[in-house]
């Protein structure tokens, strides 16, 4: 077991990384004074098979609890379930003393997490994320989100977790498609972080695949240190230390969004991003050819896709326009120097942008 | 003129209050580099009476800009409206860098604060009230907010305005009622935290029903700087000080929920809190008999209610343990040791808080 730290001016919280130890919770949330009633936002899935593991932990300790189940679906990153869920929160919450546990992947994470920011003007929440997508970075850096029909994470706050706690033995049930989703950010972190990394998963991608639990513990708590250590940097990417983050996102929320959320998955979407904005990278004469061939290499076989398929080039672009990272008339990009390394790239031609896109474009 | 300062480790900003101040607000926001183009929401009435000033301040300083009204009762402070607004506005964002200005009394500033906070993870809003209410109170300390039907301001954000302009000549077209909604506060911060200027109020509440704006315009800055001093001190209401600002408020809140936002407009049920609360205060030994007189004295001279009418002590009961300051089984109240003091107490027998409801109901 591991203990991360991620240390804010006022919001610092541990990450809690280890196989096996989610019996615990009980325990470490009575240290943090949070409240006495946890209500725990899952999907039907989870609350099968891990919901008498977390009942009896807070049990144990004292805490009462009561399971909001929504749909593990982007689309439940709506206003609609926010305003179902608080309908449900105001009922349970009279005279209690509550906090809201986020149990489940990104978009549970996303949704509890908007939902905790805005309820009585904030309460505390945790994280306990049972994918790989949200242990190795949806569920650390406080970011929280809600999706509209014009774009992902259109309505987001910033509002950090009082704990995360990533038990390894979580991901066991997961099958292989699922830990995809959440290897293109892991080899995100190598790219734009940690070159000795990106070689370690060239090397033990299939151990990852198969689930080697070791393996996928140095995963989680090296992807999440990289994270902890980004965010306590630039908690708000107010600094453009937090945006290098979002390599591979700008084009990758595009694809999302131009598909409607379900042509590709995020991690799907996010490797093809990641493939566009390495081309990128090369084309600004940052990136070597060879290299942006050995990033094609991996993602291909990782068995992330390598092609933009049924989606047009018009409708990418119209989604791009409406990207967060745009300030004003400007693109703004995260990309990468070398394998290890990003940088921040304003005003990139469109006909850059184009090239890009048409090269993985089926 | 004055210029008022917030001092918040990273949300520093400034209040200006003064008459005929609202010409020089294009210079304003240049220095701030908070964006290039106002997305202004408003209500028609503002908008007719003040809009052209708006505009060209901002047209001469060569900003864009434009307006979004919205209803400027209670009703809009709803999920509703905020989707609404939200599609528009990211409508207008498109390739735009966009920031929000809160141009309106409470309903406005609340409203378009909350969006602010939530699109995007949070752009720079500034906030121009035209109430009094608005600009002694509700402007200033970033507190946002949307009501349910299970109770106001249910959903809310801490999310500071980057700048508060508040222009004396912009109330000269309120009418007495809404000048009394302002008053309940501005009689609160006397409560609260200054004798001397309760005593000033006792002499001059004439002049401000009748707006002569010297007097309106010590008022406006006397109060402002109380709740700036406040704020500072406890930005996010942890350390039990922001609380104070809470006085009236309990059952004040309890009081406009009960009659569903339409019985009691904000300002009247405040008052009703006022009264409520103070004899709290009383009956715990705290206030002198003869200071409660004079607060009863003051508010009917005012011409704020004094007696709850057409409401059940039921009703007012419900709504009250819905409270957002209730933690965990125990109540909490902000009442006042003495004219110009403020104490929280906790845990308030019900029999007591009856018997203070029960006395002004009618």
């Amino acid at each position: 077991m591991q203990v991360i730290k991620l240390n804010l001016y006022k919001n610092t919280y541990k990450i809690i990384v280890g196989a096996g130890i989610i019996d615990r919770l009980g325990n470490w949330l009575k240290k943090l004074n949070i409240g006495r009633n946890a209500y725990i936002i899952t999907n039907s899935l989870i609350k099968k098979i891990y919901g008498k593991l977390i009942e009896k932990s807070l049990k144990t300790s004292g805490f009462g609890f009561c399971f909001k189940i929504v749909a593990d679906t982007e689309k439940s990153k709506s206003l609609r379930t926010v305003s179902l869920i608080i309908k449900d929160l105001v009922n349970y919450d009279c005279k209690r003393n509550i906090f809201i546990v986020a149990l489940g992947g990104g978009v549970i994470g996303d949704l509890a997490g908007f939902v905790a920011s805005i309820y009585k003007r904030g309460i505390p929440y945790i994280q306990i994320p049972t994918t790989l997508l949200a242990q190795v970075d949806s569920s650390i850096g406080g970011k929280t989100g809600i999706d509209l029909k014009e774009g992902k994470n259109l309505l987001g706050t910033f509002y950090q977790p009082r704990l995360v706690v990533s038990d390894i033995d979580l991901l066991k049930t997961l099958n292989k498609e699922q830990i995809k989703i959440g290897l293109a950010e892991v080899i995100k972190y190598g790219l734009i972080k940690d070159k000795k990394f990106f070689v370690y998963l060239e090397k033990n991608f299939e151990d990852i695949l198969n689930l080697h639990l070791p393996v996928i513990d140095y995963i989680v708590r090296h992807c999440s240190k990289i994270k902890a250590e980004i965010v306590e940097k630039d908690e708000r990417e107010e600094k453009g230390l937090r945006t290098i983050l979002n390599f591979g996102h700008t084009i990758g929320h595009a694809i999302e969004t131009a598909g409607e959320y379900k042509r590709y998955n995020h991690g799907q979407a996010v490797a093809l991003g990641l493939l566009v904005e390495s081309y990128l990278s090369y084309r600004l004469n940052y990136l070597k050819k060879t290299d942006l061939i050995r990033i094609e290499t991996l993602i291909k076989r990782v068995g992330l896709p390598t092609r933009i398929e049924r989606l047009s080039f018009s409708q990418i672009i119209k989604a791009h326009y409406k990207d967060k990272k745009f300030k004003g008339f400007r693109n703004r990009f995260a990309l990468i120097q070398e394998i290890g390394k990003a940088r921040i790239v304003e005003d990139i031609p469109l006909r850059l942008i184009s090239e890009a896109i048409k090269k993985y474009l089926s």
